[in-house]
């Protein structure tokens, strides 16, 4: 019962005699040097889409967060411990990344989640419910919206909650004012697991299209 | 200033060729039917450290939650919103995994945050000095041993915060519950960034040693 | 009762038909020219950490001092007999050594006697007790540290006593001033015995690292 | 000048792909569950006589203390540090050794050194002058015997000082109780470097003659 997940260990053999070997000495600059990596990504916890694996990324490259339905709550200095604002600060204050990207996904759990007003809470706590109430408004406004199927009603929470996510990063005071200075820009991208597509969020009009390949 | 990264499109169009184009079978089968991993990682944030990497993980195999230097604050069932308790919660509860591990590794930017007394708030909301004080006991006994050097102190917060972790995700009545009925095992391991040496923790005493290869 | 112990007997006779009888020149050069054995290493008396064994040397390399935990006490003219001190000066006054290791290692008995404030004495005179006085206040410290387990506190210590062996050094001064001339280099090494891997003081940090193979 | 001497780090690589690779499961099992030696053995610092390679012995078989002129003082509970006192109460009264050899050697250098009467101190501290002090009469009724050669009483000394320690065993009252008590025994022996011969104590006499082979 309590051994290390065997496959966990195997893939780190594979690790080891693979991608660490051959970036052997990348890893020891990064250990030394610290990382400085350029953009910070809010995506979700979803297994099936692991920022560094879409962008396909190396060591040093992504400061990552991941959270459920890869929110950014709004700026609340409130004394709390929020573990999502704590992570915007550490990259933005003090890594001084230029990029922001807020990832979503298709057939997110806690996307769906919200959009169902029947659900039962998982635990006592509901700590899924209060998280997803993050997205409350918009989750019921589109749950009401009888003439979208279910899967439009999914995708269309999926994006509002980048949106949403966005709109919450420049509550935030640092980021608002880098990004007027012109050091730091904050960016929307959506993937769908099924076909691999990635759709980017065009900052001006809020709508997501495929990049020319 | 607003275009997408370049680094991150070149990068997704490697993906596109390479690794889903492989897996493009299973990618669909995984957005079809669902993502069912076995496990769930609360990995820190770091650019160096990215669990899928470390262990050569595909789509659909690990849940991850990250934030700064993978904590996991105690059961609080309070209202508020709590990022890492409702993926938790997801994990544990909607998903069933049978594996949580939390990994921790070398350099780690918060926990050197949380050793240094002296160190300025990086923002007024001061988010960072706030979530690292879920360690601040701990940081305070190690800070003050000044016959450690300030790489073993730093190594030794390291590993409190995962065996603190660990007793917190404890602290959730639900994850005690099926650790108790052997449906659940919880994992500590630690990752060496310079050498790629990873660290397992024994269950039985909280030491970290390395697993034979 | 009284005969010499039979398996040391054995062992002679393997050591005369192997290594003596392949090495009997050197043996013999040896006892015509003395000894000029470049290093000069403080090492512990534990049964599993031998120099010779570890860094694999023939004879008329390895200068050896081993006492209980690798210790060597402060600089203290003062009359007594000093078995430590003693050596040191024969080995870099009348020897001329050009490095000195001193070198610890894991499950260290002495050590774990002084993490100890409950020991009892092993006889009346508690000499490990005084021995291992030469680092109390290290000791205290390190204990007093219940948030590291006990594996964690006692490697701690472990290297805590070679670094302070080291400070002593420093404390004689035909050693300080052939350091300061270049003539003479000082070194720390930790043993796992566990797992044979060599840990090796960095010079400037105190920090232990493996060195590369 | 402070890298670690690269003579030791190619014998201990040595070590690894030899001896340890060979007994790795020893090493292991010693380090689990804890080393108990038979034999505790006084030897000379000097770099031609380890003990290890002289009786062939692998870990966890000699807990080894060596000192100049493999000395061992008499029993003195004062207070002091006393680093040979210290070593011989741990091998007997924690890890309960059924024997204890005294092994001196030939061209002994602080052997030497007690012979000459007219040596000026080796530093300000004189640590090895006092050292051999505890040889002193012994080393002053050798000296003035003209008769014999140089070589003769240096001969002659080492082995009074194998005798000598053996007597200071014997003031410590652990030791003389457990070799009444007929639980430990004592031995002494000497190496002759040129030949590689080995001469056992006769325990009666106190006469050194060589064993059947």
């Amino acid at each position: 019962m309590h051994r290390f997940p065997a496959n966990l260990l195997d893939g780190y053999r594979n690790f080891m005699t693979g991608r660490y070997s051959e970036q052997q000495q990348r890893y020891k600059v990064l250990a030394e040097t610290g990382q400085s990596p350029q953009t910070l990504i809010v995506a979700c916890c979803d297994s099936r889409a692991a920022p560094e694996t879409i962008f396909d990324c190396g060591p040093g490259e992504l400061f990552v967060v991941r959270n459920v339905a890869n929110m950014v709550p709004p700026y609340e200095p409130d004394g709390q411990y929020h573990s999502t604002s704590a992570a915007l600060e550490f990259a933005v204050q003090a890594l001084q990344v230029s990029n922001i990207v807020v990832m979503g996904h298709g057939r997110c759990g806690g996307i769906k989640a919200a959009l169902d007003p029947e659900a039962e809470p998982l635990s006592e706590g509901d700590f899924i419910g209060r998280w997803m109430s993050l997205l409350k408004p918009a989750a019921e406004q589109i749950a009401s919206n009888s003439i979208l199927t279910a899967a439009e009603r999914q995708r269309a929470l999926e994006r509002v909650s980048i949106r949403n996510s966005i709109a919450n990063l420049r509550t935030f005071p640092y980021i608002r004012d880098r990004e007027q200075a012109g050091t730091l820009s904050v960016h929307g991208a959506w993937f769908d697991i099924s076909t691999g597509e990635l759709w980017i969020m065009n900052g001006e009009t809020g709508d997501f299209t495929r990049p020319g390949m």
